[in-house]
């Protein structure tokens, strides 16, 4: 999957794309009918297969079908019966105690895990890089710089363990939000009426409980967390999308401290200009710092596109939402391609990063006094003399990488 | 095109898809050239065309490129000037002169415009349809309805003309956004300084005003406004974005409406069943107010989709913007589409809205009593008794939608 | 506090008030003259008190000196240490190893709890209120709704349990982010060079990790998480945004559900009418859903606002930022102020809440057929004749209001 | 007005403040019962004051007896009626065939026509500012700068001619749009059915014709545009926030320049130091950029907020909204204020304004090879030789800051 309007999304390959859609939709029906099955609802085998039912190729006329009844679940029933009509109980069986949300939601999620997924594991990578780095950079003394200007010295691993604290903030929530995605499956109004009566006209016991098992066994099938139906309360999608929003703002930090320090007046990082990136269409010598540009082009949209997810949360109202829902679906996947585009344009970012050690030293000396002001007027409180090397002023740089490394050694141990 | 997460979508056709951006690329490098070479400033053919030489199978290709420079024109111009390699002197001049901004920007511009034109034109049958609606129903009497609850009777008519007039202020400002769209020619950083050096090689008198005359041409060429550059200064972007979603704002009052007044307790109004539209995947009779329910999908999403618009704006910092430029293209992008899909399918909504006039009436006299407590009030001021005909509390409804439909009139009269 | 804009508002109190501020950033300059004063670091008591030296007569000029240097702490330091000019050395030792950002992010972190913790408290007792509807209705026989259209039957118990998960899910998260809230300690780059050189003037041994625990005894004192410098990492900050949010779009969905239902023509909820509420300035039979109405305000308004605090985080450029920091102390008084009025409008909501049993079960009575037909569907699955109970098509909703119950009073039993 | 949470929020003075509020709705009532006794409709006379009758005092009761009828029009019409008990016409007549929406919306127009012309007030002066900087400096020769890297060199007259194209962009709309904001006066539901019933009872012909002609007088006593009843297409509110994000667009680009130039390895432009402005409460050397800092913020908060406003035009249902209507007020304040003291600010910035030629230049000529790069590669088209001097290489700079400083001159020759 390419996309003109969004240079660098292949990097998002398949990742909620319509394929993917798809097939997380025939995988939710395909775990609901083994889950029938399996619990003696419907009398059908644990092991029809329907993921080979469909393909790319039905995408366009599913899409175009799924406006009539304002999802795209709908028709894929429609079509799944008529495929599997050779085997007719499994035709006859099909999304039997499931509404369209259920599906739609399941599959979303599932989507999402990718998502997170993918997101997290450059995350992995990430973090690693930035410890090193950071480990790499303890001692190297730059200017701090506050409301644009020159404040006092600081050391660059400082700056990069700052990046990585902003990384592991935004990676633990997600990564508690991506844990804990629920399945989806209430049936028409929530009430897991249907499953309810497939129980009970199978003859099972305590029925009720029975159907509330149907929903736990979908989970389990799909390995997300069981829960009540939850068509509209949407804090498991917002909590998702608030943890990616999280991610890009961290990854909006440090690429807009690259764009700073790669202005030509500064020049203490750069980019890799691997593989030719980063020219211009007319000037030859330009050399654009792109994956900065194009990650902060993704913390610039995000939070917006978040805030969607907001919106439509707080008017979901009835037992399924008019319209509040469906502003859901193309948000979600906006938000998880941007995050994973920017994700991974960060991780080469990161990995590619020039470093101009000398340029910060004759920055941060060039600036001394200056950045020595605030020492001077300390020690001028116990009577002493004012420093004037502005490595005596870098605080506890030292301890507070060490601060940071430890906490992303803590991380990398809980592996995604 | 279609889109499984955007029931709808096609909708939209090919606007602001990859393909139509491709098309609008390659059509501002051909009319460029074409200016060059009328001014006398390139050595080519006036009519070399470079339409056939791409075709949709290229933009993958072009996508995948596109992330090295940021943006798309950069290969883009690397394979025009590969394909036209047979004429060597339209590899050479090809794109001289322009930025890959200029390029951009100024088919986005084209795309956009069609984005307008498409949704004006469906709002010109809107137009007529709630025109012909509101004179229909001028005297239907109904409950008016405040803060959810009756308030005064009303006629169904004006609640139209309502609508007119929310449909006519959008479109005004939409239709005035999309004539004033200029076009982008202002070379590396916006000084003309390459069409300049090019008017001046080829020997042609005052330069500068010769190279600020290209960009006329070219806006002459596309039908765009002329202007000098918009770089970094994007209200003109940020004008049709607000347009649009004035817009959706619009449809998305009416199908909020026509959402309210669907639901069974009420039935005033309904969408037509037609094709089988509002299906359920489990409840056989149900039928759902499909259209509406997308409208207002639309109307919860745009409004933050314009904004991301306007925080790129404010971020356009330097002669040409490191982000905020970019982050702009999928956001007139999704806005374009959600606008021309929701336009399209208020067009089908209001075609086939079905009114019960006799419902409406019933409840107007079920409320009676209350409906014409704020006539009691005011009548006790004169002395005089209550009223008791709800007919008689109407206002100047009919005087409103006299107002409205002349309005509709002098809207149409000046066609898009 | 009121606020002519914004009815209700003065159910928030002086939370996030002008006056809140100054108390929190005082209270933090005196913990911190306190810390230094017992680390040995100041020659200061440890009981200097300042709290009394500033009151809210002292806020406008405040407020006027703040813009020459871009926040209020600048001129509050110029204040205090003028105001404790009898007592040199605290004058002297006032804020030092503090830069202003530290004492600002600090105190809104302290409002911030305030809000956490009020909006908590609200949450709890709906919580018990919930609960006690969810079980009091858990028979109560409805028609549910989907997509505005009736769909199966359900309990009101049902819909009651919903909200209640949806006000858990948010309480949950709010209740983590508060706890979490970091004290900011930082210095004028993050480096703690300032309190590193206090401490080694002061002849502290190892005074790197002295001045890592000064932060730590601060967080100490002010009941907060300790934490290294966050001053371009704002994760603690959007956390309780986000949070906050989800409190907002819960209040919201049951603000939704009322409104919904409250309509004349469906009747089967009501506000309290307690004291002339919902009157209108016209019509003297009216009677709106006024905290519903103002809830769904809330819930419309929060989304954009927490978002503003995710581009500030995006934005949050090198050491100490330019404009974002600045962008969001509003943000988040607006957002603070917003939940806390919307949780106390909701508390008032539910605690007034009319349920009229007899209409929801007119409507589902009247709708008995379509409500069946999912049943009937199933039953023929299996040669069973169609139902004609509604009752009996209730699904799980006894266990599933059980099931919302028990988390419910898990979530009582940990007090905020 | 003072905001501590706001630095420069006292610039904006009484605009948008509650008693503005207060002042406007007492107007509106006025002047609407100005209306009725010269039609003959009401027998007061046609100069009975209100305004004296509340005054700042009020505020708090009329804020918290705002919430019971969730608006604050309903206590102040009590109040008014309480205060005008000496003269009993006025008290029975006051408010007769308005709706509080009608006076709320036509106040917060009067509020808003203030906010208007106080930012125009103020691009007045910074277009003529902008436009003598665009000229002095026509010949300034600088690098310029695309995607933060050395492009082709420009002229700083050409930057300033492209801040001033950019404010005359949004200030050409803004002027739009406050001309054109609507009066508002439907009643209870919009139809006119109060004042038609008043001028019925007075005996007025063509009643209709005459009720109608009553909004019109409203309109021309408050100097507003006539209008039919807008309390459900929110266009004119949004066009209006529209035009101000535009405005805080281009201040931002403005500013976020300044900031980028300010940076002490560039040092090209400086903000002026005037007052002690832009201090550190620890670092005494700091000269931070602060006007610029509180512009960047307002930049970043005006899109979200106005974007409330349309997600509120798109949810207005019924014929007057519930919750929509009411989340427009606050967020009306904000954005007005915002916008006028970024406005203010971004005057003083520019006035104040310092401009380092010779480091423009030093960079520059510092650059030179590159910045001649793409004019190398055009004469090399032709078989000429590169240049070597950046000034021949400025395009048609001069020619496009004549354009700008006589779009300058049109706009300010029609004065707001």
């Amino acid at each position: 999957m390419t996309d003109l309007f969004s240079p660098g999304d292949e990097r998002a390959g398949a990742l909620m794309s319509d394929e993917a859609l798809l097939d997380a939709l025939v995988a939710v029906e395909e775990a609901w009918l083994r889950v029938l099955a399996k619990a003696g609802v419907a009398p059908v085998r644990a092991d029809a297969p329907l993921a080979g039912l469909v393909s790319p190729d039905d995408v366009p006329a599913l899409a175009r079908a799924s406006e009539s009844g304002g999802n795209p679940v709908i028709p894929l029933v429609t079509l799944l019966r008529d495929r599997t009509s050779a085997d007719p109980e499994v035709a006859r069986w099909l999304h039997r105690g499931l509404t369209s949300q259920d599906v739609l939601d399941t599959a979303l999620v599932l989507c999402l895990r990718e998502v997170a997924g993918t997101v997290l594991r450059d995350v992995h990578g990430q973090v690693g890089t930035l410890r090193d780095l950071a480990r790499a950079h303890r001692g190297t003394v730059q200017a701090g710089r506050t409301l644009t200007q020159h404040a006092v010295p600081t050391a660059f691993g400082l700056t990069v363990a700052c990046w990585l604290h902003a990384v592991l903030d935004a990676a633990t929530d997600l990564r508690a939000a991506a844990r804990a995605l629920p399945v989806q499956a209430g049936g028409a109004a929530g009430t897991l009426a249907a499953s309810l009566e497939l129980a009970a006209l199978a003859g099972l016991e305590q029925p009720a409980a029975a159907a509330r098992a149907l929903t736990a066994d979908l989970a389990a099938e799909l390995g997300l967390a069981d829960s009540a139906p939850w068509h509209t309360r949407r804090r498991p999608l917002t909590r998702v999308g608030d943890a990616l929003v999280a991610c890009t703002d961290a990854f909006g930090k440090i690429a807009g401290d690259v764009l700073v320090r790669t202005r030509p007046e500064i020049g203490e990082l750069a980019e890799s200009a691997a593989e030719g990136r980063g020219g211009s269409s007319t000037m030859p010598h330009k050399q654009n710092p792109v994956l900065s540009v194009l990650v902060t082009r993704a913390a610039l949209s995000a939070p917006l596109t978040a805030a969607q997810l907001h919106v439509a949360a707080a008017s979901a109202v009835d037992d399924r939402p008019a319209g509040a829902w469906h502003a859901e679906w193309p948000a979600l996947r906006t938000l998880g391609r941007l995050a994973a585009v920017a994700a991974s344009q960060t991780t080469d970012l990161l990995a590619g990063l020039t470093v101009d050690t000398g340029r910060m030293r004759a920055h941060a000396e060039a600036a001394g006094a200056g950045l020595l002001a605030e020492q001077a007027s300390l020690r001028a409180l116990h009577g002493r003399d004012a420093g004037t090397v502005v490595e005596d002023y870098l605080g506890a740089a030292d301890l507070l990488v060490d601060e940071a490394v430890a906490r992303a050694d803590a991380f990398l141990e809980d592996r995604p």
